[in-house]
């Protein structure tokens, strides 16, 4: 079978079967965003969370513990309030943890030229942590994730260690991630619209691959027109939540521009 | 020029250029394995940070900023002591938040195959958030990241929002992170060792591939032997901090094992 059969075999597998998430579905915020994927012959989603705040009891002492021995105490996917956290936290018995977790993406790509160019629309967007694998079989992988995360210790062997006003405080913060994450998760799929449209004329008229060669919709356009309509992509100038600045500590012999 | 040439000049270039991080060079945990990459001739390390504690002061009302407009009132690369950070903590007039952030390493890597293998032995070492980026030009990346991180709000407007026993509880657990972040650098670089030396077996011995096939270095060994050799890779198993559990929330329709 040729690696194009293979993939839409996989593919056709993939999304014949059930959910299988706690859950059983896909958020809300990124329902849209998967049926974009999923209608393009190149992509298919294997797993989705739009962001999260999330309140876990578990490993003593900070250390992390087995996901089984993890008990989930709070999930929410939309802006959360100090009373339901203050509730959830009656029940820990161990080392209570307050994450926000941004969105996580699993999308499988027919080839490595459909990965890069969902690779850099997902960069340009702010998704600044994702990667591509390339499994031994020829699969290939992007894992979207930003940088964009909260991880707090609240309790100590089911001790609180901190005050209201500080979770009132810290869920402020964590709603503001949730919206921030919101508005990325809006711009990518605006970016990756624009880009797939683009890519299906060049396409339809391959022509226009000669004079589209220096503005191909993979490459980053660190240039670009700030004053560009809604749902822009970011650029190096505008975001700097970059795990390759050159903060101290981070040894950079160089760091190629353009890799 | 072809490939391979091509990716020579850029390793020579890159490895003669100053290091031109704040620091000016490779943190000390870091150091020999920067060395095992850039002794081969398939790798080049880019940038590195071995991990760190860091407490930066900046965004009101916990908002990224800007890198320029951050404040950095401490960094260190060792386990830190409460009186350092209440010290540091004195200088804040925004918002400071202190973080764990653990190793982060780009290698440049001549080709997909060389991404590949230094992949598997990065998840399998416990860096699962680790992914490839290959640019338009064929430059192929390796980003190496864990998911074992910490962010922590402290103050709001210079006004400290916890008490100094939650400092010290604070950063107990950044210590054990810090701690364990080692242990997965020394485990990386044993088991990165032990792959580069197969792979130099068998390019010696091309007749050996046929019957390694099934057991090559960048398989993700799920079954592997728990009581092997020190320096052993996790398998899914005994690492269950991976992004794609079935945590409530994660849309998964399925996710092949073995992509």
């Amino acid at each position: 079978m040729d690696h194009t059969a293979e993939f839409r075999r996989w593919k056709a597998q993939c999304l014949s079967k059930a959910d299988l998430s706690r859950k059983g579905s896909v958020d809300e915020d990124v329902v849209e965003f998967v049926q974009l994927l999923n209608e393009r012959e190149q992509y298919f989603t294997t797993s989705s969370c739009a962001g999260r705040i999330i309140l876990l009891d578990g490993g003593i002492n900070g250390f992390e513990v087995q996901k089984q021995n993890r008990c989930w105490l709070l999930v929410t996917h939309k802006p959360c309030v100090k009373d339901d956290v203050m509730a959830a936290l009656k029940k820990a018995t161990g080392d209570a943890i307050l994450k926000f977790e941004p969105l996580v993406l699993h999308v499988q790509c027919r080839q490595l030229l459909d990965a890069q160019i969902l690779h850099s629309v997902a960069i340009d967007s702010g998704f600044r942590n994702s990667g591509i694998t390339v499994g031994k079989r020829g699969k290939t992988m992007l894992a979207v994730r930003s940088t964009h995360g909260l991880e707090v210790p609240l309790s100590n062997k089911g001790k609180l260690m901190v005050t209201e006003e500080y979770i009132d405080f810290l869920l402020k913060i964590a709603n503001q991630k949730m919206e921030e994450n919101k508005k990325r998760i809006e711009r990518f799929y605006n970016c990756l619209q624009r880009a797939l449209e683009k890519e299906t004329i060049t396409n339809l008229h391959p022509k226009e691959k000669i004079k589209d060669k220096n503005n191909s919709s993979y490459t980053r356009k660190k240039k670009r027109n700030p004053e560009e309509a809604h749902g822009k992509c970011l650029t190096e100038e505008n975001d700097k939540e970059c795990e390759n600045d050159d903060d101290p500590g981070i040894s950079v012999s160089i760091f190629p521009e353009d890799y």
